[in-house]
């Protein structure tokens, strides 16, 4: 059974700091009291003591997904965050603020079991009216998630007991069974918390509902012959032509990935946090940031090859839930083949997209993660979202970063086995079959260096074998103490067997790939740019660092030869309270020559005045060299952007020689 | 008073072949008679005997649209296109077949003048309640179009008499005046009809309504304070959310150009047929064929800069009707403001996007004129479209094209100019202020070639000035005789003035710039390619010519040097009788050095098998060099692309090195 990050990141520890221990620490500090201020202030936690009424958020009209309608997930991934951090390290406040909620909760279940604020308090009678688009049972998922957070850490049911008769509530209205509804979540993610449920403690309704709703999605006669969302939409007496802006078209159900049974689907459309189909998206319609979703309009899929980089290009969403969303696919993943492609993109969604979505004050946050600024859409970050599922998203995900570095286990008796996925400083105890106590400690520096060592505390009976990603950007590698047999390398994976680990308690790998290095995206994708990358980190440019430019460097250019300098940097981490010295954010800066364009007038010699254009204008030959100025282009780590304040002007993708 | 193409283009004879005598010729042999054929076929021209009911045509579930309400315009079309070819030459069968709808369109009108079929047929209570999207008001003015081109071949009134009633009654029911409506057509076009029709006949109706449409236009607040469009559809009853598929988002009205009063409008936006702004639309929407509208969502214009090539690149459209529709506007501005830029991108929509628009055997059409063929969409041509604007449009225009070669006129009794805006072989005969004959005859090979001889037949007395347009592609001319004194040019117009032309009653201009050049798209279009082109003509690759080809050229490159030959050829055009050998297109076929890139399988080397991609692929260096095949490349003019079967594919921008 696969061991979930949720689960057991608690085994992990970040004993000193890192890249990502200082993420966490962030939440610590301010971000998960930030996100509780947000919460009470927005009405989404106090509402839970059904006394809400309309008057606390007005927007109702708005169809088909008035904002209260997910309110219930914003909270219940703030409590599993929040349960996540106090597993790390208690807090009263937070402590507080979870009891009370959970209080309240209990409080607000229906007699039958049902938990859900919106359905209660505001529109009762539409009950599992809309499952396509209101979020009913994506809520409950969160609630799963949440109560099985809750109960990890208090180690007492009173959330997971009443989650679970709303799931015993919800399984008695969906399922195979002649006269239950054959529907299915229009936002997958309860599927996930149900099998995690069965998983934790074995509830057979959340198996049976988990993989229902699975197998059940996309059958285009399940309900009285009828596809369940046609259906649904006839009862509520919708005309098929109404239909949520997110639709292109009338009777689509590519949004939420409906349009066929799951198996059947072979290609990943629609909105890009629901679903997830692993060659298609990495090789044709992920950026090389790791964001997915470059259609604003349905927050999600294009056509292959479709990335442009910014508004000004011709879109860019790449939500920050949709990389938490491909960090959680590809740890699935790699349980059932581990294969460094996966985790590869793991960490690239991890160091680039998912870390650069929250600001270095743990207060601040990007939901769209462009590649590129325009003046429509500046390069700045937000302190809520009406629509704020990502802010507690990211605490839940750092908060339990510990369950993703690594797989590890006792095969037998006398064996164990770490793969080990990411790279930073930590430490993993365990048992083995025998019950001999293990620990495996790294210890690094990445992503700004490339040498990690190891440490193994076991009995030097048991046989153990490491497995090392080798990233696919590293050219080569190094392994100390060296040994005269070479290391196997399986699936992305540098095998240390046990015969070397018999010998050497401690050994460092030292990988190849930082020296910066410029990267290009896939020919298909017309983009004529080159961006600069280093290990697993992407660069970009800000205007901060680079004060003369004037158009969001849409005519910036980067040389295709010429050294690039690093230059060790540090931000400030403005949290607020104890000691500053110590909270900066090391990084690496680069600098490399480049140019910046100028546009030829439209004017001409034969009778017209300046500013009269010729058609010529509209499809002559670039005279680019003519008026190019040589730049020195200064770069920082993608997810350090817009931290600084400036003019919100920001790129990845620079044009190419 | 503007002198319209449709007034005055029977003026204007083309005596011998030319390119665009050949396009016309093409609809006397076969157009005509074919599209008359289709017409009777679907039954958009018999149901005008009002005896049609629902299955003659089934698909009246589409919404907003079933096709029938705009059939009425394509028979009107028909009409005019028939009528101006009547002009230059007589054809009994088609002759009749005017005069046979003429009668049923006569006895099909209501008592109250009333002339429409869908709503006199199928929907008679639903009359004016949808102006954004049923077409009604746009068919009333192709219905005004038709009856001026019948009343000017057939010198009586029988359609004009009906549908000046109809117009009457239409200015009852629409205008400012307490108690009317404050709406106007969903798809303008009847303003350009109205005015025409005052302008030939004087009717007040036409010119109150024609302006009253214009300036209404866009009124947030023009019917009981709401927008024209949201009050209708109140009116109707419908949803804020039931919006066609056409309307990216509820509330748009960019769709049809009314989010704004006309005069506030500052850029192109919606549907591309249905309203053009000059310089946004040249500088920035428009493709190097002529061709605009880059979305197929709503056919129109996407955000500047953005225009891919074809589907596969994300997207393209450029309607056949969108172009001849700038030609339209073109003509027009020609005369407010004599400038080339406006002729140039007459020209090359004429060359490129609406010549092309037209296989060689008058029976084969296109509707999308995409730069770039794929999969999805080949490089084909139906004979017939459910929505069929496009190919009574053309026969429409090329009936008249005469109309559109040159302004002419006499400001004073002894004082005569003609503008040349299109070189062909052409001759036009008018008579001066004093009432003596003038004709101004072109001879040329044109587009082929850049020679063109001039013939004035003029009294002696007369001043006669010729403006000659230099295009925007052209570095230099000859003129011949040659003289002292430079000629002037003004607003990209060569000026002879009448000291030349009383000495040389014939004289010849020789243009530079039919070397084949290379043109790149704007830099902001992100597309890194180049096109070749020749004079006004824009060429392609097909797969006819380069049978190696196999994936749509997505992967072939222009060598940016190396000679570029010519090749003398001509296609047959297949017009079923007459003697062939006089049926042929001739063209020039440019050959020049490309290559080819194959991809790199997606193996390595690291424990996997092959095929299993590392996520390198996704965003690593191209490595071009390595896998490039030079071949040689074969271009053909894209107006006579798919026309010789083959397998659909074609491309107009090829790779960049």
């Amino acid at each position: 059974m696969a061991q979930h990050p949720q689960t057991i990141f608690h085994e992990t520890t970040l004993p000193s700091p890192s890249l990502l221990q200082s993420r966490r620490e962030i939440f610590h500090a301010v971000g998960v009291k930030a996100q509780l201020a947000q919460l009470r202030k927005t009405g989404r936690y106090t509402c839970f003591d059904l006394k809400w009424q309309p008057g606390v958020y007005d927007d109702l009209s708005r169809w088909p997904c008035p904002p209260p309608v997910y309110w219930d997930s914003d909270v219940a991934k703030w409590i599993e965050g929040a349960c996540y951090l106090l597993l790390d390290r208690y807090d009263a406040e937070v402590d507080a603020a979870v009891r009370a909620i959970v209080d309240m909760m209990r409080s607000a279940q229906g007699d039958d079991g049902y938990l859900n604020l919106y359905f209660t308090v505001i529109e009762p009678e539409k009950r599992w009216s809309n499952l396509r688009d209101q979020h009913e049972l994506y809520n409950a998922g969160h609630l799963v998630e949440a109560a099985l957070a809750h109960s990890k850490y208090y180690k007492n049911d009173l959330l997971l007991e009443p989650i679970i008769r709303y799931v015993k509530l919800i399984r008695s209205v969906f399922g195979p069974e002649e006269g239950r509804r054959h529907g299915y979540p229009g936002h997958p993610e309860t599927e996930l918390a149900l099998l995690r449920l069965h998983a934790v403690t074995g509830n057979q309704d959340a198996y049976e509902l988990g993989r229902y709703f699975i197998e059940e999605r996309g059958n285009p006669t399940g309900q009285h012959g009828q596809h369940y969302y046609d259906w649904e939409a006839e009862e509520r007496g919708d005309s098929p032509w109404k239909r949520p802006n997110s639709y292109v078209h009338a009777y689509d159900h590519f949004y939420n990935q409906s349009h066929k049974p799951i198996l059947e689907q072979d290609t990943v459309e629609g909105h890009a946090v629901r679903a997830i189909l692993w060659d298609n998206m990495v090789d044709r319609k992920m950026y090389l940031t790791g964001g997915i979703g470059a259609m604003l309009n349905w927050e999600g899929f294009g056509i292959d090859y479709f990335l442009p980089q910014g508004t000004d290009d011709g879109g860019c969403y790449n939500e920050t839930c949709a990389s938490i969303g491909v960090m959680m696919l590809a740890e699935r993943l790699l349980h059932l083949d581990l294969d460094s492609r996966y985790a590869d993109v793991m960490e690239l969604c991890l160091y680039n997209t998912v870390m650069g979505a929250m600001g270095l004050d743990g207060r601040s946050f990007t939901y769209v993660n462009q590649l590129a600024s325009s003046e429509k859409d500046n390069d700045r970050r937000e302190s809520w979202f009406e629509t704020s599922c990502c802010p507690p998203n990211l605490m839940r995900l750092f908060g339990s970063i510990g369950g993703y570095l690594w797989d590890y286990g006792s095969p037998a008796a006398d064996e164990v086995f770490v793969n080990v996925h990411l790279y930073t400083t930590a430490e993993v105890s365990f048992e083995t079959g025998g019950g001999a106590k293990v620990s495996f400690a790294q210890l690094s520096d990445w992503p700004q260096d490339g040498k990690v060592s190891f440490q193994i505390k076991a009995p030097s009976t048991l046989k153990t074998t490491i497995r090392l990603r080798w990233p696919s950007w590293s050219p080569d590698y190094k392994i100390t103490p060296s040994t005269a047999e070479e290391f196997e390398c399986v699936g992305g994976y540098i095998v240390i067997p046990s015969s070397y680990t018999s010998k050497h308690s401690e050994f460092t790998v030292d990988f190849d790939g930082f020296a910066p290095r410029q990267v290009y995206p896939h020919p298909y994708t017309n983009q004529h740019v080159v961006a600069l990358a280093r290990g697993p980190v992407v660069y970009c440019v800000e205007d901060t660092d680079n004060p003369w430019e004037k158009d969001h460097f849409r005519d910036t250019g980067l040389a295709r030869h010429g050294e690039i300098q690093e230059r060790s940097r540090s931000m400030p981490m403005p949290l607020g309270s104890g000691d500053q010295a110590e909270k900066q954010c090391h990084y690496i800066e680069l600098q490399a020559k480049g140019w910046t364009r100028k546009h030829e007038k439209g004017s001409d010699t034969r009778g017209r005045g300046r500013g009269q254009k010729s058609i010529r204008q509209a499809y002559a030959a670039e005279k680019e060299a003519d008026n190019e100025e040589a730049v020195t282009l200064v770069f920082l780590p993608y997810y350090l952007r817009a931290n600084r304040g400036g003019r919100g002007m920001m790129r990845v993708g620079l044009l190419r020689e």
